[in-house]
């Protein structure tokens, strides 16, 4: 099925907060739409092959229809305060921005490939829950027709196998709307390059982070950091940021600053989320707080804490699937008191620096018009100010 | 890293058996080479995200080097023997057949594709052994320091996370390869559609597949019968025979009459496969001759016992994950008894006759020249005289 076939798709009727993306009203609002559009009509045609197989694509599509999207609104928006002045040196090549309507395809893919790797994330961690809900493994268990579904092994199986397969479903949807996207030649090989690169570096922060629990490789300090910046920075930050790049006509020198301020930022945003895994709200933060301790997760609070002697109370039951609530807290306790909870902090604040200044170079270098960094501040801003 | 770049590779030293394909020796013998380079290249690279990370890729590419290619083969023979005589009607969009490095290289993305499902298939069924040998899981989990690793709950984590995550590393280098073929707009596109829909329908066949075995639909013979046609026909038999019709620039009608053929085809190997596995000679195999007797694989075997009296003794202890050898052969003995085995050889031999039929009408409507219709032949003849 073409996704360009609907073009004349109903827009979403929300009004308009920016105007810059030529013919398209609010090309963020419309991001939700778009893919639930796309997610109906997989479930539509998921029907030849038998009810199990549409029931798996209506589950993950409600369960991707609930996302927060910052990731495409991340390559909106910089897409649209690139867009109004194309670099002259680039336009020759690429003469113009790319058509709205591929912009937001694109925009989808990246939502659809954020959810392939929740999807085989849960399988590896074992996770049941996501976004302060029942996950896509959970809601198919629910599903089951056992009796005792919750504790089932069958259902449990039941739930794995349609994660791992979504994943595959959805990391094939990905790249169909790379390749088939409607742009020159030379635009889609920049932009397939960016999109396997970034699989290939997320893949292997994701092993890094299984070698690291499993204790197949030791936790170094340096280990952990690469693996915390691999597994978030690459797809999280550098796609939207670097495909909003290449998407609006703008050249390579560019994409390299913003490659770099991507890894600051993936790795200040996956350490807060580490720390808020461990230290903050449970309700607002929506992953259940202590599996990331049963699974024995090698974060970069884990590498300073084992760095302390701290570590000799927190070791023996740190990775214990059977942890107790109580255990739990009196872990946290721990890593609080030998200062892991503020080292976390200090190495947020230390990489939102580095990008901050990254950001201030490339606008002094004439590379980033106002309205692009604006877009990145905001960025910057919007990790600084996270509670949750 | 693009696989173009290297298109001085030394060529393998094996002497020529088909030379239809302009500029290379014998393609097939090629396949093996090129897919070893194209491992070697990316163990190279995996080595800056860390050393588990290339060891990931030497593993895997030690299996794949390993297999026997024939989805490949099926390819470069077929299109060889199209590309003599291209359809007049086509010629206009698709000027020429494409260049022997382009089809050599999309042969290697089939074999890719098929480790890819392998290695998801192995992490959903449990299986640790595959082609007579250790499979990637218990490679990997070998490869864990723990003492008893056989046995160890991490060791195993450990292995199952690398299939996981090969198996999307493989699906995405699949969709690179694909996406990056230097052939003109049109014919890529067409190919992209079928790869796209191959993958949908292989996934949708294995998530029946497991629908069956957990229990969570029952197990009709309509609903076995499709299944097992969508897990294999689909991306052994449809899609290196389509691929090969359009890379030589055939019409649709020759890809319509293959799928019907593939279809056939498809489920003659899938029902020929599970009577093997289930009363062939392991040691020939390659399989464990339990492990789908253990998971409760709900094949067309089974499907035709639970329709006997034979049932009522097969039923308390199939799908035992602690079934014994003995308990085994037990219960091949019943299935044999109720007429399952018999009931496979029909089915199979009307599968055959049915890609025969279909064969010989293409070949009347002018659609298969005589080197085509040879290929197609010795398919089939392949499959009729298979025995492990």
């Amino acid at each position: 099925m073409d996704a360009r076939a609907a073009s004349a798709a109903p827009r979403a009727g929300r009004a308009a907060t920016m105007t810059s993306l030529r013919g398209a009203a609010d090309p963020e609002a419309e991001v939700g739409p778009e893919l639930r559009r796309l997610l109906a009509e997989r479930e539509a045609s998921a029907l030849t092959h038998g009810d199990e197989f549409a029931l798996l694509w209506r589950l993950a599509g409600e369960q991707i229809a609930d996302g927060k999207m910052l990731r495409p609104r991340m390559l909106l928006r910089l897409h649209a305060a690139l867009s109004d002045r194309p670099d002259p040196a680039v336009s020759s090549r690429c003469s113009d921005s790319a058509a709205p309507r591929t912009v937001l395809q694109l925009a989808c893919a990246i939502e659809l490939l954020h959810f392939a790797f929740l999807l085989h994330d849960d399988v590896i961690d074992g996770d049941l829950q996501r976004r302060h809900a029942p996950n896509l493994i959970a809601r198919l268990q629910d599903q089951h027709p056992a009796p005792a579904r919750g504790t089932n092994a069958a259902a449990r199986h039941w739930g794995c196998t349609g994660a791992i397969l979504m994943g595959d479903l959805l990391l094939t949807e990905v790249h169909r709307i790379f390749a088939l996207a409607d742009l020159p030649a030379a635009v889609r090989t920049r932009m397939l390059r960016l999109l396997h690169s970034t699989i290939s570096t997320t893949v292997a922060g994701e092993l890094t982070d299984t070698a690291l629990s499993d204790g197949v490789i030791a936790d170094e300090p340096e280990t952990v950091l690469r693996m915390t910046a691999e597994k978030t920075a690459a797809y999280s930050f550098a796609l939207p940021l670097r495909l909003a790049v290449i998407l609006a006509g703008r050249g390579e020198d560019l994409e390299t600053v913003l490659a770099t301020v991507s890894r600051a930022l993936g790795l200040a945003y996956q350490v807060q989320d580490d720390a808020l895994a461990m230290f903050g709200d449970g309700r607002s933060h929506g992953k259940d707080p202590c599996s990331d301790l049963r699974e024995g997760k090698r974060t970069t609070l884990v590498a300073h804490a084992r760095r302390t002697g701290a570590w000799e109370d927190i070791a023996p039951r740190f990775g214990a699937a059977d942890l107790t609530e109580a255990e739990a807290d009196a872990m946290r306790d721990r890593f609080r008191a030998c200062g892991a909870e503020e080292f976390a902090h200090r190495l947020v604040a230390q990489q939102l620096a580095r990008a901050r200044a990254g950001i201030a170079d490339a606008a002094r270098a004439g590379l980033l018009p106002p309205p692009a960094r604006a877009v990145l501040d905001d960025v910057v801003g919007l990790i600084d100010g996270r509670a949750s």
